[in-house]
């Protein structure tokens, strides 16, 4: 999955702010903000962060995303990171030994297209999570259902599926479609009844087809089985070829020699 | 988020075959396993890895999920990894000029789950993603939808879009729980209207409430408020403690005497 081309970018200065709190590594930063930008979001904060700011690390691991990285702000502390937010959610899988609702990501980014105030989003540094203090300023705990047994995510992995299912909450894009060459489009009954008749034809010619009583099955079969690849326009062109040159493949084969043969040999 | 408990690991052989195609970086091959993991999937692949296998690279970026290392197959092509399987799906953002259903992520895993032999999904190499040829091999592309002007993945981000989508299509987490340490409880009504009782008994010692008027409004607005809180049972008792100690704080604040103070001074 790879594409980057600016001008067909979605970005939403609106959406969740991002606020990596101590975060330790340069090159987890520049992925963070790598999968940010893949899911739309621009708002990225960082709280005391052990490598100096700005980084080239994270420049680097962040394979062009260079203007999350560019707008994104350092602050002493969470509570200053937080302080002009109206609500704060916190990543964490762990028990907390305090009393605080939790939703999934799904749940949570739901809540947050509800939202008419900025929110933002905790995520802690890499080897230990957010602090119990950071859990305490947050309104609310996101927790992705994961893994039970093997739930510890990289800080970068964890910002791309909470942001990716705020991207999927708004996203229109149909479960199923038909990838097709620009040139083509999907034949019509018209054309693939042109198709199997020209192929039930040689059938019967050669044939293939000669037992009447299971002729009408073997056809059904045939045009079902033709029927499910979905062909396009210029698929039929190339299946009729196809037959074409199986039947007139040439005296070498023993099959009937091409009546339309051009005197050079071509089919 | 992190955690790790082996005993509580959620594994499914059966799910869905990761092929990796053709890898680079033995570090992206480990975390490409660690996402398997976090999603509870176990059977890898390796088409043609670029560095020689097993590498401890990929072992030190797995962070733990040091089996589905063990477990992985090498292979020399991709029709050779893919030969046992029934249905193949490729993960790519490019157009490919050729005609092949596409399905999002969440309709793959629907239909993955539905499946009832076994099904694989190839990812490409980090730099260039998929060959045609590989694509040709496939039933089915899935593309995750991803910011349209910068969709490019790292291949372990791509394996723990699609490994999550698999894993929450059989969660049964609730969207919304309360996190509570597990020697309290919800605080039961009776509770509640203790806390209250005892709080606008207090307001109504001090003053607060002395506008009759207003008194069924004001107090109305202090039972909404705490009742949003969704208070424990030990929070309602440390509530009542708040109360008594702001009451009772000593004659430096100038209020009444506490009629039950100790000799000692404590409250």
């Amino acid at each position: 999955m790879s594409g980057t081309d600016l001008e067909r970018s979605i970005e939403d200065p609106s959406g969740p702010t991002i606020v990596l709190v101590e975060p330790q590594l340069g090159e987890n930063i520049g992925m963070a903000a790598r999968a940010m930008l893949n899911c739309g979001l621009v708002n990225l904060r960082l709280v005391n962060p052990r490598e100096p700011w700005p980084n080239a690390k994270a420049v680097a691991a962040a394979s062009g995303a260079d203007r999350v990285l560019e707008r994104a702000t350092v602050h002493p502390t969470t509570a200053d990171a937080v302080a002009d937010l109206s609500h704060v959610y916190a990543t964490t899988a762990r028990p907390r030994y305090m009393t605080k609702r939790i939703l999934t990501g799904s749940e949570a980014v739901a809540e947050m297209r509800r939202a008419t105030a900025p929110v933002g989003i905790l995520f802690g540094k890499e080897a230990r999570g957010l602090h119990n203090d950071d859990v305490a300023l947050a309104d609310t705990i996101i927790s992705v259902p994961l893994n039970p047994g093997f739930s510890s995510l990289n800080i970068a992995m964890a910002v791309l599926l909470v942001g990716h299912a705020w991207f999927l909450s708004n996203d229109q894009t149909a479960g199923e479609r038909l990838a097709m060459p620009k040139e083509t489009r999907l034949a019509t009954k018209e054309e693939l009844l042109g198709l199997f008749e020209h192929l039930e034809a040689e059938l019967d010619r050669c044939g293939f087809l000669r037992d009447l009583d299971k002729r009408p099955i073997m056809v059904r079969n045939l045009r079902n089985l033709l029927g499910r690849a979905h062909l396009t326009e210029q698929e039929v062109r190339t299946l009729r070829g196809v037959i074409t040159c199986l039947v007139f493949g040439g005296p070498a084969k023993g099959r009937r020699s091409d009546p339309f043969r051009q005197p050079d040999g071509g089919a």
